[in-house]
């Protein structure tokens, strides 16, 4: 085999890989916008034959020869194909570890998980879906068991969402966070309190839809490769390459707000796929590098740009043209404040700034310890409750309000949770970066995305996973990560808004 | 090999070519219904490299080696795996002369075609859809040249869609039916003409897919197991087997009519598929034989049925209840006789029953005559619309409205047209036979489809492909198949209707 050729083979079986994961995500989009309820087993055994072609397609003796082939030439390859060789060797060798049976077993348990969990938070019966998740988080222990037995099962699951994270890191960033964030809480709590009466009416969902698309163009997302649906959890999806991406959002008829700021996360996310750089389609390249950028991402444009004062009175008389009447006594600082109002709440994905991260703790905390024996799946919604009274001083009215709350352990993304509170302040950083050559202030009172999302798209975007994650961070920031960078932001913005 | 061993691999090799039928399915279906604009590549991509697994899956020596076993040992073998083995390997032996290449490029073109084509006729730009329709025509000639040498290419196409159809038979067929439509069309234009103003106004999409779903219900169609979306033309399409059925429609809003009768034609093709008896789900036996077959429930739903006197007074008070300004001033009878107005019109799929086969021989006419390359790709609008005026006396207005309105050929299906005429005539004696056993007058008066969905279920449906579809229609009917019973019932309904 000569190396030119062992080349085009490895973007020929990049492109195959490519064509499943198209083939495979299609069939979960269509899954969760437009199929009809009763279709989840005959999904079910397609993806069950279309993994089993996938993983054998990965691990097949072919395939390996090709790797260890352009490994052993690792130093005469290009950046992008070592780059390429070195995910895809991680890919196998983690993949053979698990038996072909186990793997496409598990993703038959996913697409029957998907449906129960959306009964179960419909009907509000964590019963239902108790069992589908023992077995989920038993095969999460047991694969970590297969392809990392000297780590903890948690350390395994974190790593794989943000390469390099462990329980010890969470431990330390979440305490950081805390040691901040909580006395902030207490003294916004014996402030007065903003209102956010001018957020809740009745706000039709085809306005609101119309509003959305009018948001994503805002934001300089290409309508033309990225869709809008509607699904009961948001989310973004790539299908084959960045060249076909969709977000979904959820429309709450008695808040607008709800929908419009999963748009913009969503929409965040779609921006970091859909600006990698064209010559990485269809291959493992192709995208966001981890969960934790990939978040740093769509809670920068969420949170820090979208819900700055300045974007909110860009953006008030668009939803003045939306919904006239409903906003006919409001003014865009009404709305600035209503949506930067800080309350222990109960949904994450409605959580403002300040207290977002405590749900994510929650999760983090629970998660490590089903992960490490200590807690039974039985036991999950108690003790959910218990710490949300504990950290958050809410009860939970039910578990639709509470551990059904999210869709991340129905799909088997258990470790994702804490890549939200690291985005979040990877975002922090990443804006007091951008904003030595950019004025951001004054691109969002004029809406003007442009600079924001071509400093990204310099940054971060274009190189989809060329580098570690951490590398990438580093190399964008020019300086260690400082998770204090975020609290004092929010300590700023939330001081000058409460008066502290 | 021992031959359950055999059995077992051939189901499981049946399963996976399911799998792929599924994946690559909803990429067209996903294509049309929700995907961003310019993802047309992205999705030839990823299909190319779906149809080159499944050729290679197809033709690959195992494949053959198993099949030609069974076959060997087709004596031994239960009726239906021997159906399957045969229906296998005639598809294996046609797909084997087509050079992998040219068939994956074909896939691809299709989908390129696809977007072209929606393109072409949004801004009636014949010119823009030439070229790639002379690659499918000319590719179509090709694959017929390579698989049945010994015939002409058109009756090698007709053959894929209705077995043993050839052009002797149609012409036979069309000429038939041409001897009693030209003089009952004569005789009705000389007649007082029906009004159908009741029909036109202006009616909400929202409420018009409301009406739909409810229709859908009524035709006794499970509504979990089979969707509804909108395109720009109308189809049913089964994702990995019957358990998945997805209908389209289309909205117009000066019309709801229009969009009622697609989706009780939709709905009548879904009810076959869903119809397989459920051992024959994930194998080549799942839904229906052959397309003659697929429209003689598809248009007896929506005419024999969907247009009866009985049925429209059953179904106007939910009109009304949909559009009660629109339809204040009409009665059932109204309704009747606009949706039996008999006039020379542009839209096939709008036609009335008497003239709508006069539009499916036009497009008989024109493939026949391109495919014995009689008639050049570049010259079919000038060729469509003088065939118009000749057999149905009206002038084509432009090509969106004329040879750019079926999306038949942009998804490579030449030799399709003929099954609409072939399935209203077998409806017609189809019902005949029904009638025997069946009081379907009253069962229509009811909206009770039960009776004539169990019927069509025992004799039809649930066989699947297990016959061929000649054994199927003779098993059914208990007598030859005779056009002229088509032409009766057309005879006796419209000289009712039309006082001749």
């Amino acid at each position: 085999m000569d190396l030119k050729q062992a080349c085009e083979n490895l973007y020929k079986l990049q492109a195959k890989l490519s064509a499943y994961n198209h083939a495979m995500s299609l069939i979960y989009y269509d899954g969760v916008t437009s199929a009809p309820k009763a279709t989840a087993a005959n999904r079910g055994q397609t993806l069950s034959v279309l993994s089993e072609e996938q993983y054998i397609l990965s691990t097949g003796k072919e395939t390996v020869e090709l790797l260890e082939f352009l490994d052993a030439h690792k130093s005469e390859l290009s950046e992008k194909d070592a780059r390429t060789v070195g995910l895809a060797i991680k890919d196998i060798r983690e993949m053979q570890k698990i038996p072909m049976d186990e793997y496409v077993a598990y993703q038959q348990l996913l697409v029957e998980a998907d449906d129960v969990w959306h009964t179960a938070k419909e009907t509000d019966d964590f019963d239902l879906f108790c069992p589908i998740l023992e077995k989920i988080f038993e095969t999460e222990k047991r694969f970590a068991s297969y392809c990392a037995p000297e780590k903890h099962p948690y350390d395994y699951c974190l790593d794989k969402y943000e390469n390099g994270l462990t329980m010890e890191k969470c431990d330390e960033f979440f305490s950081a966070l805390k040691s901040r964030l909580v006395p902030l809480i207490k003294k916004i709590s014996e402030k007065e309190q903003l209102s956010d009466k001018c957020l809740w009416n009745d706000f039709d969902e085809i306005a609101q839809e119309k509003f959305s698309l009018e948001l994503m163009k805002i934001m300089g997302i290409d309508l033309s490769h990225c869709g809008l649906a509607t699904t009961e959890h948001p989310f973004t999806i790539s299908l084959g390459s960045h060249h076909d991406v969709r977000i979904t959002t959820n429309f709450n008829r008695q808040n607008f707000v709800s929908s419009m700021f999963s748009v913009i996360h969503e929409g965040g996310h779609a921006l970091y796929d859909m600006g990698s750089a064209d010559d990485l389609a269809y291959t493992i390249l192709d995208g966001g590098v981890s969960m934790g950028i990939h978040e740093s991402q769509s809670r920068f444009y969420e949170n820090l740009l979208g819900r700055s004062r300045e974007f909110v009175s860009f953006i008030f008389p668009k939803i003045c043209e939306c919904f006239p009447e409903q906003m006919k006594d409001y003014t865009a600082e009404d709305v600035y404040r209503a949506v930067n109002l800080v309350t222990p709440s109960l949904i994450r994905t409605e959580a403002d700034e300040v207290t977002y991260c405590l749900h994510v703790m929650v999760r983090y905390e629970l998660e490590k310890r089903v992960m490490s024996g200590e807690l039974a799946v039985k036991d999950l919604p108690s003790e959910w409750n218990r710490l949300y009274l504990e950290y958050l001083g809410v009860e939970v009215p039910n578990n639709k309000q509470g551990v059904l709350q999210d869709s991340h352990w129905s799909g088997g993304s258990v470790g994702y949770f804490p890549s939200y509170a690291l985005g979040s302040a990877y975002g922090a950083q990443i804006l007091r970066k951008m904003k030595q050559t950019i004025d951001v202030d004054d691109c969002m009172k004029n809406g003007n995305f442009a600079p924001i999302n071509e400093w990204n798209r310099e940054n971060i975007w274009k190189y989809g996973r060329l580098m570690e994650p951490n590398d990438l961070l580093d190399k964008v920031l020019g300086e260690p990560f400082d998770p204090f960078v975020y609290t004092d932001y929010l300590e700023k913005k939330y001081g000058e808004l409460y008066g502290i």
